[in-house]
């Protein structure tokens, strides 16, 4: 099952992608689950896809504005230096654990909404990742029960402004610039995703590849990473973890490919689909 | 003007302390304003003040539990490094910029909540900080209109697992253990502190002063924190800006002074007022 969450004259709203079309998951279910965290929070999702099978689409795709897959996410978890061929372009050396920072919500786009560069940088960088977002709650979830809190997996452009991202050691000041987060199209449930290390990851760049790996690349597969993190915290469903980009980012090419107004990036997963955004200026 | 969120056996709420008694103003407020985020969104903190000027105490302040002064902001934005005597003390160097990290409200406790030592670790550090709560929304938000923009302060212990800190270059594996980031006891409003650099804030354990500091110590002060923070993405209301802490955390003294279950760990800051915490082991 495909969820997306989108907005139309309406207001906000989440349904099934089916086809071309979408049926409204959201008025179905009212109150009972105003947003796609909620649905994923009280449990809704076999009763979503019951309804999904015997329910004809109440939109055309092409008639809502994408959202990011969760809008409204209780905490974004990005790893860095995930992938060997990342962490030897940047010239570091790979660490036991994971790098933890975090991305603030109000920083994500959706599906074919714009990439923004912000006024201050020219250097807007591509990473294409793969998201997991959690269904299930959990804390100290052991690697081998961990993919059972896994509601799916969508695609991720961890847009990065790579000065402000090394302003000082820590990441975070260039990560989560408005409208630099790109998180869709839509979410595909775990139970067509068995194993989310055995998915090709792409990225591209005006219709160049730029990024291309397999998910069994990562230094901390997705069970670890979840092992790890919910030793520090509650998991909560709806969370949203950032998973790490392979190698190929602009930064580190000579001479660097930077994100410009005009251009459009795409990421796609196997299994998944593509996320496309064009790319914009700050403007105001 | 001092506002505090609290549980009671009602459920949470917020109100204005009065003495020894709260004005139960989410009481008064209802669905108008049912958090006290509610209540800056939606300006309405001059009718808050006129309601509490009339009103006679509904709860007293024994009777509640504190809640963590906003216990669902948008973001929460820590500072890194923003004062010279603890830049010193680590061994780093001065940086023109902000050193921002994160914090996800799940690890946030209210004033007389139990701080919570881990069970994978033993190296639970204090940092005393000045929190800044936004009221007014805003993007690029220049240096000398800043101050317009925060609602209040409040006292923070920005708990610290100092090794898990260091298991990567970033900061936030350390920085977000559940039950480690106190915030309280109150947001005193900005109409009372005219100036933030002019305070003078204290860490005690069990009653020992580590940590004391005046806040026209910091590298970069709210002001300039409020500019560089709203160049990335907008300000909102409830967001909180915790400000950095200065010299004397527990893991440069030599034996180091970790935090220990049956402590009791205390920041004051003038105007303000104490936030205090016990400190218990992790359970379950």
């Amino acid at each position: 099952m495909k969820l997306a969450s989108y907005s139309t004259a309406e207001g906000a709203g989440y349904g099934c992608v089916v086809g071309d079309g979408i049926v409204a998951l959201s008025t179905a279910f009212g109150d009972r689950a105003p947003t796609l965290r909620d649905l994923l929070a009280r449990g809704l999702l076999d009763e979503a896809a019951a309804l999904a099978k015997a329910s004809k689409p109440d939109l055309a795709l092409g008639a809502v504005a994408f959202d990011p897959v969760i809008p409204n996410p209780d905490k974004i978890i990005c790893v860095g230096l995930n992938y060997r061929d990342h962490v030897a372009e940047t010239g570091r050396t790979v660490t036991e654990k994971p790098a933890l920072f975090a991305r603030y919500a109000g920083s994500q786009i959706g599906h074919l909404a714009p990439l923004v560069t912000p006024k201050v940088s020219d250097e807007f960088d591509y990473e294409g990742e793969l998201a997991v977002i959690i269904g299930k709650s959990g804390r100290h979830i052991a690697a081998r029960d961990a993919l059972a809190h896994v509601a799916g997996y969508a695609c991720y452009n961890e847009g990065s402004i790579r000065d402000w991202q090394r302003h000082t050691t820590q990441f975070l000041s260039g990560k989560t610039f408005a409208g630099t987060g790109a998180f869709g199209p839509w979410m595909v449930t775990s139970d067509e995703i068995a194993d989310p290390s055995k998915l090709t990851l792409e990225t591209r760049i005006n219709g160049q590849v730029v990024q291309h790996t397999t998910t069994d690349l990562m230094i901390t597969d997705i069970p670890g990473l979840i092992a790890y993190i919910s030793t520090i915290l509650p998991l909560l469903p709806g969370d949203v973890i950032v998973s790490g980009t392979p190698g190929g980012v602009g930064a580190k090419r000579n001479p660097p490919l930077w994100m410009r107004p005009g251009d459009v990036a795409e990421v796609e997963i196997s299994g998944i689909g593509v996320l496309r955004n064009p790319v914009v200026a700050e403007t105001a």
